[in-house]
């Protein structure tokens, strides 16, 4: 887990923003901050960044135009960052699309980190106007982190989602277990993953999924990296394990195929993945997805 | 994060349930184990467990009384084990209660595993009759680990919650930091922690809790144990850091007092607490929390 061993930053992570959090219980201080023009509104097309050269768009508070307002936080020169609701329809839960995943390689870790937080949480907002305990209204919260039922009957209160995943390197004498989702680019092979659900540690979680999946027994399960992956609200958490064997019965509902690679095999996909060309034997994922770090470090033995 | 370094089993892990998924999508023969008698209810009063010496107690299904059914999974005799949603107003997402601590001493590691698992599912339930995305009703489906809105224009599909939380042991210069929260029995200190936000790693929510709540920087945070925790349905992520520095800014809307303690303060207030007693120093968190671990595996270096 020390950020020595990674060969690179993960994607969305390293935001620059101080998320401020005893401003967000400040609903004057908020209202001055907007008010005062110390405040800037992070451009977005419904969900999708809007980019110039690369770099987010920042405008006036007045060009969200009525809409509810999240405080991302501070930036640099203390000015508040805001990004503003979308209705319904211009949000939605599905993975990055093509122009997205093209963007990823050019803006900053900075910016991509602060536009994985907005992604996030305005989406959640677009997706939580009603309370789910009672089918009312409900009204935005603590800037943006939180919303509240208005029927004081009901009065319930609602945090924005955070998702647990495991998402794991499966390692079988010096064989990788990777495998392909119906939806993957093709060749695409990738490491498995699954939502950690109620009731399981993320050991229990890694080891269900793999045995769901794949139909082998794993154990010495080991925490690697974490990644946010605001599609929607997922938090990616990369371990490694050791299989038990090495015959797969694969879940054909969640997976198209899966496969123990060699460690050349691995080495090579990788390798023609920093050139932007498709391996020999599969097409590894890109450097954005934790998958490609759990990849590098198993080839890397760190 | 290998199994070898616990001193004891994580409460709420080592669930005895086979969780079928491959069932849960197959509503004939879900509805074929309830009518062949092959399943069982988990008996619950609202989201409490009922115990009998100790142990969970299971009955008819026709003791749920028409109440939706959630399908835990299968048990070791190969039956269905259910439990029942209650109404709302019999669930709730506050912190165990006093019982529910005592019970957690004599009820076997499985039988808490199959009730924390259920107490989520079903609060969860009971608090999500209603579509956050319209306000429409929501309908059971693929066994009680969805719920889809009846709205043919809706149509929205919600998934039960599981919320991370980091919680982490912090060290500077053999000391180790606890805090108190005003809800806290008298005496008791604990180990700091926090919901991971939209747009952070583990690894980021670990520092920004702990600059928030103590006011301090960290390093060399490390992944220890994690544990689910079904107050209301959180994942606890429990993580070690070093401490940059030792002077504390307290958050006193989060907590009522932090500070450092020695290392022979904390084994003397863990000695006591296996006794059942409080430390000379402080009272230390029962073996139920993984807080209890993060302190144990510190003291013991591993």
């Amino acid at each position: 887990m020390s950020l020595d061993t990674l060969a690179r930053p993960v994607a969305f992570t390293g935001g620059l923003l101080d998320r401020a959090d005893a401003l967000r219980q400040n609903d004057d201080a908020l209202a001055a901050m907007l008010a005062g023009g110390r405040a800037r509104l992070l451009m977005l097309d419904g969900i999708e960044p809007v980019l110039d050269k690369g770099a987010l768009v920042w405008g006036e508070i007045a060009r969200a135009q009525g809409a509810q307002l999240v405080f991302l936080g501070l930036d640099e020169e203390g000015r508040g960052a805001f990004a503003a609701v979308p209705p319904r329809e211009r949000s939605h839960v599905g993975p990055p699309s093509a122009d997205l995943w093209a963007a990823m390689g050019s803006i900053s870790a900075g910016d991509l980190a602060t536009y994985g937080l907005a992604r996030s949480l305005v989406g959640w907002h677009a997706r939580h106007r009603f309370c789910p305990c009672c089918g009312g209204a409900t009204a935005i919260a603590k800037g943006g982190w939180q919303r509240s039922c208005i029927d004081p009957d009901c009065g319930a209160h609602h945090f924005p989602r955070t998702d647990p995943v495991v998402i794991m390197s499966v390692e079988h004498d010096g064989d990788l277990l990777l495998g392909r989702q119906p939806r993957f680019p093709a060749r695409r092979y990738s490491t498995l993953a699954g939502f950690v659900e109620p009731g399981e540690s993320l050991e229990e979680a890694v080891a269900r999924e793999i045995r769901e999946e794949a139909g082998i027994a794993v154990n010495e399960v080991r925490f690697m990296a974490s990644q946010p992956w605001p599609f929607p609200s997922s938090l990616m958490l990369g371990c490694h394990a050791k299989a038990l064997s090495r015959d797969l019965t694969i879940d054909e509902t969640e997976l198209e195929d899966a496969r123990w690679f060699t460690r050349a095999q691995v080495a090579q996909a990788m390798a023609a993945r920093e050139r932007g060309e498709d391996g020999e034997a599969f097409s590894a994922p890109g450097k954005h997805a934790v998958a490609w770090h759990l990849m590098d470090r198993w080839l890397r033995g760190v």
